[in-house]
């Protein structure tokens, strides 16, 4: 009787404190949050859409030490760059096969705010779920925060799901 | 194994155009949606509240070409404000019953944006659900919109599920 599965996509990124393959803080939240409150017991009614936004720019602070000199240098950063991508995912797809979810993941390069809409645009997802670190306003000044620029912009109801208080590290940016 | 319901507080107001007892049609999207896309077959893991926002003064308008000459007068209005709103939660209710998911519904006085982030507090649901119009930004300067301030305001997850563009009435500002 039941129809076709509920889509949720759920952006995911590494954890600003512990890197690669940790997941941030906010978005261990938001997955688990899902899982408690929306899919429940029925696994079967829902697929879980796990989309990574790789910041280019940010994933180069880790080579500042390296050396480039030749091309092939610059293919092997690349390289890393995704195993690293990948092993956060493997996170995500563990604990849904675990519990006998459907899911798909990937990766997708750029603005996380920006590929979170083009994404949902090109998915078509019944639900997108974005964790939040629940800044201020004076912080999110700084920082902008991409589940509110999803809010407006994305093209399906988007669940925001904040980090718990007793959750956070001791700077709010962190995650 | 199943936890505690997930509970899902669902905003809900009359039709614009129709009046009492018939549900906007944001209100009925939203709660379709719900339906559909979060509860599916697991009627008893979801718990539905509905809250509807009164407006107080909004009504008074169809008091227009009313006499009051005592204070009898004025309770017996307020005593059929009470009867419509109740007409309406009756829609959501009866549906419920029908689908064997539990519920509970009531009426609060006030601005609907402040009604529904007071009673999110009180109540402390898992999800707020909130039907939106879907209005561009030129008519929500002067309409104001009750999804957006619950989004950035209320102490939950909030959901704000559009209405379908081929469900909206000629002037969009209707519901």
């Amino acid at each position: 009787m039941e129809a076709e599965a509920t889509r949720i996509l759920v952006g995911v990124n590494e954890s600003s404190l512990k890197g690669y393959p940790h997941p941030s803080i906010s978005s261990r939240t938001a997955f688990e949050w899902t899982l408690a409150k929306i899919i429940r017991s029925n696994t079967a009614g829902f697929k879980l859409l796990f989309l990574h936004a790789q910041i280019p720019d940010e994933d180069g602070f880790d080579d500042m030490d390296s050396i480039y000199a030749s091309p092939e240098d610059f293919q092997s950063m690349k390289q890393r760059d995704k195993i690293r991508g990948l092993h956060l995912l493997e996170y995500f797809v563990g604990r849904c096969h675990q519990l006998g979810i459907c899911c798909e993941a990937w990766i997708k390069k750029g603005d996380p705010k920006e590929v979170m809409c083009s994404e949902v645009k090109r998915v078509n997802p019944d639900i997108l779920v974005v964790g939040s670190r629940g800044l201020g306003p004076f912080q999110r000044v700084f920082v902008g925060t991409v589940s509110e620029f999803c809010v407006k912009h994305a093209d399906c109801p988007v669940i925001t799901i904040k980090r718990k208080a007793d959750e956070a590290p001791q700077d709010p940016v962190d995650d």
